[in-house]
């Protein structure tokens, strides 16, 4: 056995509980090395005559990639304790795997060879809302997305959808907008909508924020935002705000303060400034986020801007009973203040979703003290890779994602913010080249995967744009120039996900990852109900043998609603050109 | 180049920041298998002409282990800001090593290949207080030390050192007897002592509390210990007591309350209790420290015990002005109880010393956010099997030592409670079989070393005994008694080390680890002072090659003040069995 490829470590996506009674153990062994892995465990307190009592059960397989297998037991310790080790078998080999190295032989003289997981305490538990597992949200840039209040639009608002976007273009899109389309958002299936910036400030994305008390005038006003939020709990749609809390904008109070005063202002401290006067060229002389000037980089250790943030994150949900926060430029915000503000927000309500933008790995602040998940990118852009621009293989994103899944706690995964998309990135059927084939490949993925899925708001109906500021169209409301299609296709995809339990919450298993054909098996499985989602991501049609036996099985087509009984060993599947087809595996 | 046994994640041990500017990266490979190692790192949003702008270089080897090489490069990024990854070269192959995965050219159209440490906020900096790394620790348990208060000595103790200890004897041991022989200490060397508990408690050890707020009478009063405290800081000597905040004792308040009252008690969910009434048979139906009835689990989250113990941490910091808490049983106490615990007690002494009890791997203690520090027992028991047991090879205990030292961030292993034995396991002298030259060993390693060391007392006079009631016996002050020559080969280690920089503060490498004569050779280097340190472990003479080419250099034997320039380009040292040496290299 490939010893340097075995890893474990007591912490993070290695050991963690999973709730309140049950703790994940899982080891990383190199790929097909290891025929079979028993975890060794007992309670660090149990000796009998002078030997420490061990059992040992069998640990699954949960998945691969490209390097590695990893293995996984759940436990659920009497008294919340727990010591153990790992017993890995390959051919007649045996190893026994502990934190003070490898063993041939189990030691039973002292616990001190083994691991620990010390207390499984229900405060330290990573747990995001249950909610969130259910919701499907849909991204709207207000500025964009509706103008329901022409009467508070800027000054110079060009008229709805008449122009390209430009950097700096004002449509009028309004709180009253996203009102007046609710009804469009339920029918398609929407349970939760995340606005990017609503708060005063001068830019059309809002974040360069001047005021975290006020809603933007050109917007609405409290009122709107009070009707907003309770017209979408009355149907069943929640609401996420965005916090901009690294940085705020260059007519910020209390930087407009610094500007005047120099070293003299109160608030020059709220800041991180290298020198004074403040400087923007060549590059500022005060930290900002990058190297914009316009955003300043708020000081969040600062106890009083640290009072203030803590203030808005309150507010917000105390007076308008919002349902989250994403967390804009949240990893370069320090974890100190992340984790008051995680105190705070729920303590006020505690099942509110804390969202941070982080698009690399985030483990460090998924470790229950801070957020309940992050803006799932390297999902983004393995989908985008293998279904629009064909740049990844099948077993390459089968690998990536499964690299990316047991990067994390099991929880983790079932919290994370699934997009494909944002404000901040090419529109899908962009990234496709316009093949609107691919991009129902998108939703399919993103629809029967593990986490919460994000629409950006028209990529629903095959709205185009490269970019930002193309990404940032007007929403099109004319019905004869939305793909009605496209939307059926993720409406009915939806609702499947809200029928099916196991594509909502089940654990995903990839069956089939075919770099010859590009074809993609997998099954989304709960322990009561399994689906089973084939794709032909290839521009020919093709047979795709199942990968499962079905004999007493029904397969029940998810899309047609036919139901029949594979009798024979082996089945195959004909899909045109990047066809799909979801099947429910019943027994008979 | 074995891309399975390459590895580098965003946190801990791999990526922190140093200092307020100084971030570490690590990178982890197969032992012997790269030949050479380069960062790659730019500012996130340094970009030209659509090109991330990187620089490279190289890292240095630290260490290996059994399996691995680890590398690591220093960076003070401008911004603060980093994105980075690791270009590795073995032969003619090359290859970089990225967050998605290996690629053959460094990727520069997008920065979310790379790892990202995307801002070093000073309030997340892990930093324990500067002085632990100078300081050398004497570890004193009350009731066995000295008895400098006979009018309060429990009823029944026997006359000092007349006996055996058993688990439940008094002898008189108390805080006038440690204010009595603080002289002792001094001429040792002694900069710290740490108290096992001395708050009131019915058992000899104190580990079992009927009050916290109280010094328990059989040691002295609160004036007892102020004065205590003033003398030691007095000499400079700082002051550690013992937090046992898992458990309390079977007679502390609430405990009691919740036996008379039941369910009824307030005090009910001040612990964790299974159902009414309690019973201890078989085993008790409410959590305890291992299976121990007289030691009742705290419910470290409920607010009430929380504000309770917050309270002693700070009362007897702010009135007694104490420079560091010991945390008993700190691993099965939850992470947010800690999280509190730092907060409260840094707000009131910023340098205070923050150490866990905790015996196996640490890691998501010493993020920053807790402890200063834990207890070292992964060293002690490498460092026993090596020179005492002798069941471990030199080349393994070498190993073992670099994988410890590169578990963990490089500032956390300075400030490392390194301690040999303690209240809780055998004397070294007994480990050692009665071998002093042994023993002498243990302290010369324990001594230059890197971390904070400690010595239980009475190990520097030679004092045997197994494991507790043994390790406990009374402290032996007749001078016919005492190890006269040990103690001075401690004293004169403890000299060495203050005298030497980098004896207490220097990088740690080891030159030779020979498993057929048995001998040891590391040098400790802080950039301006080099100090060899050479062990013969081994029951024969020995000529031990010194593995430095010397010419051009003094070298200066610590031990005995001879200074000799080396000519030759090989160096031999004759040492006798379990003999060994220091010299200091100083540049011609």
């Amino acid at each position: 056995m490939r010893k340097e490829a075995i890893h474990h470590r007591s912490t993070d996506n290695f050991a963690y509980a999973y709730d309140s009674e049950t703790l994940h153990l899982r080891l990383q062994t190199k790929k097909n090395d290891v025929d079979h892995v028993e975890l060794l465990f007992g309670d660090p307190y149990e000796w009998h005559d002078g030997a420490w009592q061990f059992q040992t059960m069998p640990m699954r397989k949960t998945g691969s990639d490209g390097l590695f297998d990893y293995w996984l037991a759940e436990v659920k310790p009497p008294y919340r304790r727990l010591r153990y080790g790992f017993v890995l078998r390959a051919g007649g080999e045996k190893l026994v795997y502990t934190e003070k190295g490898f063993y041939h032989e189990a030691p039973s003289d002292d616990t001190a060879y083994y691991f620990c997981f010390p207390f499984l305490h229900r405060v330290d538990l990573f747990q995001a809302p249950d909610w969130v597992k259910d919701t499907v949200w849909y991204q709207i840039f207000p500025e964009r997305f509706a103008n329901g209040n022409p009467a508070i639009s800027p000054k110079g608002a060009r008229p709805w959808g008449s122009e390209d976007p430009t950097p700096t273009s004002f449509f009028g899109g309004d709180l009253q907008g996203i009102i007046d389309h609710l009804d469009y958002l339920a029918d398609l299936g929407i349970t939760g909508i995340y606005l990017t910036p609503i708060f005063r400030a001068p830019s059309n994305h809002k974040y360069d924020t001047a005021d975290y008390f006020e809603i933007d005038p050109h917007f609405g006003d409290k009122e709107t935002l009070k009707t907003l939020v309770k017209r979408c709990h009355e149907k069943g749609i929640r609401v996420m705000l965005d916090a901009v809390f690294n940085h705020c904008g260059y007519e910020f109070g209390p930087f407009q303060d610094v500007l005047k005063n120099g070293a003299a202002s109160r608030y020059k401290d709220w800041f991180h400034i290298r020198e004074f006067p403040l400087q923007t060229e060549p590059r500022p002389n005060y930290d900002t986020f990058a190297f914009v000037p316009q955003m300043p980089k708020l000081n969040t250790a600062h106890p009083e801007v640290k009072r203030y943030l803590l203030d808005v994150a309150t507010y917000w949900i105390r007076e308008f009973d919002i349902d989250g926060w994403r967390l804009d430029v949240a990893n370069e915000i320090d974890h100190q203040f992340w984790r008051e503000f995680r105190q705070a927000v729920k303590a006020l309500k505690p099942d509110v979703y804390i969202l941070g933008e982080i698009w690399h790995d985030a483990m460090p602040w998924l470790r229950g003290d801070q957020f309940d998940a992050v803006m799932n990118y390297p999902l983004a852009d393995a989908a985008l890779r293998f279904f629009a621009k064909e740049d990844m293989s099948a077993s390459e994103f089968a690998d990536r994602l499964m690299h990316v899944l047991h990067s994390y706690p099991k929880q983790v995964n079932e919290a994370a913010f699934n997009l494909l998309g944002s404000h901040d990135t090419p529109r899908l059927l962009t990234v496709c080249g316009g093949d609107v084939r691919k991009v129902k490949l998108l939703f399919l993925f993103q629809l029967t995967f593990t986490g919460s899925p994000c629409i950006y708001y028209g990529d629903e109906i095959g709205m185009t744009g490269g970019n930002d500021p193309e990404c940032r169209k007007c929403m099109v409301w004319d019905p004869e120039k939305q793909n009605k299609e496209l939307y059926e296709h993720v409406k009915q995809l939806i609702a499947l996900r809200k029928q099916y339990r196991a594509l909502r919450r089940g654990d995903v298993a990839f069956l089939a990852a075919d770099d010859e054909v590009n074809h993609l098996v997998y099954a989304k499985t709960d322990g009561n109900e399994t689906v089973m989602i084939i794709i032909n991501r290839s521009n020919e049609a093709a047979e795709i043998p199942m990968p499962i036996d079905a004999r007493g099985k029904w397969l029940v087509n998810l899309l047609t609603g036919e139901r029949f009984a594979a009798e024979a060993e082996t089945l195959c599947v004909s899909l045109p050109p990047y066809g799909f087809v979801l099947y429910a595996v019943e027994s008979w």
